[in-house]
């Protein structure tokens, strides 16, 4: 391609609403526009790349056995009322009626329609097990569309429904789509992480999130550095700290600690770190009681793993100033375990813990040199409440954790029959009786994956693809080739080598200054940039730099199309 | 592919609301279910000829030099507002509002968007001309969705839009653009016709559609013997008939003809054709004025053409028997020019009719031997009034014309600046002024040109695919493989060698028996079937079969893949 047939529409200015760097880059490198709020238009460069991540995603899944669909956007009623969905779906379900009244939306997601097509297309067991996947517009009725395609109201997913007898096939299924999904995310060249999502009741993991790991990613995931264990922080457990307590040394006193509130304040005052303190958070447990919550001064507390704990009310809620005053006889800032008459909860890393400082239930004052067993009891419930943190050992037990931030563009789920009962997608068994079947479903965020990129490989100077998404792989600048037909001449040649060679080249043939089209080039992030100009001709070489190289080099004529193909290889 | 990894869904059951051939066949072959009225969904086999089709039009308008680009769905009912189409588009136009009651619509077409999108990024003369198109589903609430694919409400759309600085740069695209529908149709291996929609009032056609031929095609077709010439029936001029009205030979004499009205009755009392007797039509004029439009027996009224005529009704109305009783003294049946009072309107060939019968303006008489300038006055005003037939002269001068029916797949239009206009999409010209954009319009219906292959190409068996367009261009039928070790090796190396030829190989590795594999592959229109048996082995040869042949020839194994290969190129 010529920029005088692919015509690039970079932009100086920025976008007001845009506050992330992928959002900034795709208008100001021409990749798309935006016609509503949330709505957006994929200009040709922006579409290439696009394309190529369908492409990819197509390719693996074929290859995994799923057959590819094309269900319609348009969805009715009645098949949501069947899962009771028309119902519980807030309102970014975008719902609309057609000239006889009859209620549609436009599909989030296509679980209701796969199940439909799924009890009338399947009949026996032999059939399964079937993945059926499809890359198609969705649509979500954000109530703040963001972040550019990044959080649209309309955007193009890939999903995949896979139907089975058993759990067994659906694990077997989920673990192929699992590997499909690495391979995927290894052939973007993009780095990612399958982070644990949930877990299931029986046995072991039922989802994965993937993520593209870039620092403006909205999940913090700990990983661990020695395994593939990676979780979504709020899911990753603090396991039980190894080692024993230590003795006590210290004797119990009450201290004056005046104005003296958070763990902060205490740990200056006495001197000592954050980990010597207990921390005492009083949150609402049912049947109007109070739970109090212990941890290490310096954890931070999981609300989602304290939610879980029997007796705890789920979203969790804090106690009042009042009610605090209620049951410890004191304002918050100066609680403590000792003699409170509520139901205690400890955090796992508070049993180990010895002479700390706690509060004492009085106002104005804290205990020091307390120690467990001699100056109270062990709380009886101990559980995970907080917060992993760098360092923590692993939960598989193999390393320690990581934090990263990432952007979740994949999801695998295992589904069950959460919507094979409620639409009576039966399948005739061995046994020749009728048996609901067992399913898994399978997204990923196609028009995501490109902003999610953009935020992981990106500067000052613009956005910087890998090989694989790239919407071209080189650029070649030629200076001032239009004054020179000798120039002309070798442009030519090497544009039509490389592009015989079957490299994606963009020739920008436009009458404009060097500076400025090294700019654009660096900004639509093209990876690998081969200049030529008259001097070149002379000792038959151009210059190469890499998007991200330092400095160029100078590579002959005669080895360029190997050069250029290692780069790319 | 084989079968166990590409599950057929034929089946026998023809819905009740399939009323032609194609839809029939996409249920039973398997390619589409539906989901809702006018609401289907794309099962695997179905969406490879879908994707084939796509490919062959994207192809295409890349080498034509279009862009492609990708619009929402959703569009905001503003644009729409600028162009007044949100009042005037009936409730084919999908309307939903989203959670803050703002209005959208899903785009049945883009001009409002492209448009929108051309006027911020088109700034100057020198960005002329561009084309965009895209490949993206459409929607239109049709008050009766019928036809399968053919007429639903959710369906695949190419649409293209160019941007022009002139007519001459607009008709130099529509030029381009009308090489690569043929380009394209051509390439999908179907009988086609492009077609002349309508005639500008400034030189020349301003808009083709183009139709794939089919005798259940809803359109009538006349084009020529020896030319390109074609246009809807409605369109077709019928030209002045050459040579000269031949001498009258009889008198003028009133007959009684009671009970003769129509132009078969008469004819068959006269014991002369058709063509002898004149056929007066009264139809109703401006200000409560009737109009008599007079047309050779044998010819049928072209009401288009007639309501074109100064003076007449559009749309034309026939005037009532009060109304014709009032004018012509006589009921509908024995009506004639002679002394009639009222503006009279001959179709051209008319003025060659001679010794002619008409009716008298008396009930139940007529007059024979009648003729122009000895009875009566030839009338002043001659039109074109009739549909062409048959053998007519083509309105281009070469040929004759034919009548054919066609299904309409496609169509350009040269759209002038009716959106430019409205939307004030203008560029900086030559001179520094601002100037309105000229555009033009292509578009393609995707997903309809699936159904018009098969309503052209399709038997009491099943479909008959072209080899462009076929799912699978060949299925291999092997008998009884699964007895037998030696067939199987054989099975899979006439596979592989196919398939590694870069041939669509559908391997049928169901045990079933082979009157069902083949009358699946013959429902499905697979173009081309090789039939393996052990017999075979023996012989080397396996049975080819054409899907139109009669009778199958044995090919020998080692000549396999070139004798495909021919039979594909």
């Amino acid at each position: 391609m010529r920029t005088s047939q692919f015509p690039l529409s970079t932009v100086k200015e920025i976008p007001a609403d845009a506050e992330i760097a992928s959002h900034k880059l795709m208008i100001r490198a021409g990749l798309i526009r935006k016609l509503a709020a949330g709505v957006y238009t994929w200009l040709p460069l922006g579409l290439r790349v696009l394309r190529k991540v369908e492409h990819i995603v197509r390719t693996e899944m074929n290859k995994a056995g799923s057959l590819e669909v094309l269900m319609p956007a348009l969805q009715p009623a009645e098949l949501w009322q069947e899962t009771g969905r028309w119902e519980k779906y807030g309102p970014e379900l975008a719902r609309l009626k057609d000239r006889h009244d009859r209620e549609f939306c436009l599909g989030p997601t296509h679980e209701e329609i796969i199940t439909d097509l799924a009890r009338h297309e399947l009949k026996s067991y032999k059939q399964l097990p079937i993945t059926y996947y499809q890359i198609q517009s969705k649509f979500r009725d954000e109530i703040r569309p963001r972040f550019g395609v990044m959080r649209s109201r309309e955007f193009i997913m890939k999903d995949a429904y896979s139907f089975h007898l058993d759990q067994e096939s659906l694990q077997a299924t989920y673990d192929v789509m699992y590997q499909t999904y690495t391979n995927i995310f290894n052939r973007f060249g993009l780095k990612f992480r399958a982070v644990i999502a949930d877990s299931g009741s029986i046995g072991g993991a039922v989802s994965h999130e993937f993520h593209v790991l870039a620092e403006s990613g909205e999940d913090a995931i700990a990983f661990s550095t020695a395994s593939d264990y990676a979780a979504n922080v709020e899911k990753a457990e603090a396991l039980m700290p190894e080692g024993s307590r230590a003795a006590a040394t210290q004797t119990k006193t009450l201290v004056d600690t005046p104005n003296q509130h958070s763990i902060e304040d205490v740990s200056s005052f006495f001197k000592v770190s954050a980990q010597q303190c207990l921390k005492t958070l009083i949150v609402r447990g049912e049947d109007d009681t109070l739970v109090a919550l212990l941890l290490r001064g310096d954890h931070e507390l999981n609300p989602i793993k304290a939610e879980k704990i029997d007796g705890v009310l789920s979203p969790l809620q804090f106690a009042s100033d009042e009610e605090i005053l209620g049951a410890c006889n004191c304002k918050p800032g100066s609680i403590g375990p000792i003699d409170l008459s509520i139901k205690i909860v400890a955090d796992r890393s508070v049993t180990l813990m010895s002479d700390f400082i706690c509060g004492a239930n009085q106002d104005g004052k804290h205990y020091q040199g307390v120690n467990w067993q001699r100056d109270l009891a062990l709380p009886e419930h101990i559980a995970d409440l907080r917060m992993v943190v760098e360092g923590d050992p692993s939960p598989d037990g193999n390393g320690q954790i990581t934090i990263a931030r990432g952007i979740e563009v994949g999801h695998i789920f295992q589904l069950g029959t959460k919507y094979s009962e409620a639409m009576n997608a039966a399948i005739v068994n061995e046994a020749g009786k009728n048996q609901i079947m067992v399913m898994g479903c399978y997204g990923i965020g196609i028009s995501r994956v490109v902003a999610a990129a953009i935020e992981q490989g990106h500067d000052e100077r613009g956005i910087i693809w890998p090989n694989e998404l790239a919407p071209f792989q080189v650029a070649i600048c030629p200076m001032n080739m239009h004054k020179s037909d000798r120039l002309i001449d070798t442009v030519e040649k090497i544009y039509k080598d490389l592009t015989d060679a079957g490299i994606e080249v963009l020739l920008d043939d436009r009458k404009v200054r060097a500076g400025f089209m090294f700019s654009d080039m660096e900004l639509i992030g093209i990876p690998h940039r081969i200049v030529i100009g008259d001097r070149g001709l002379d000792s038959g070489t151009v210059e190469y730099q890499g998007r991200m190289d330092k400095e160029s080099q100078n590579v002959e004529f005669d080895n360029l199309v190997k050069f250029i193909k290692d780069k790319l290889a």
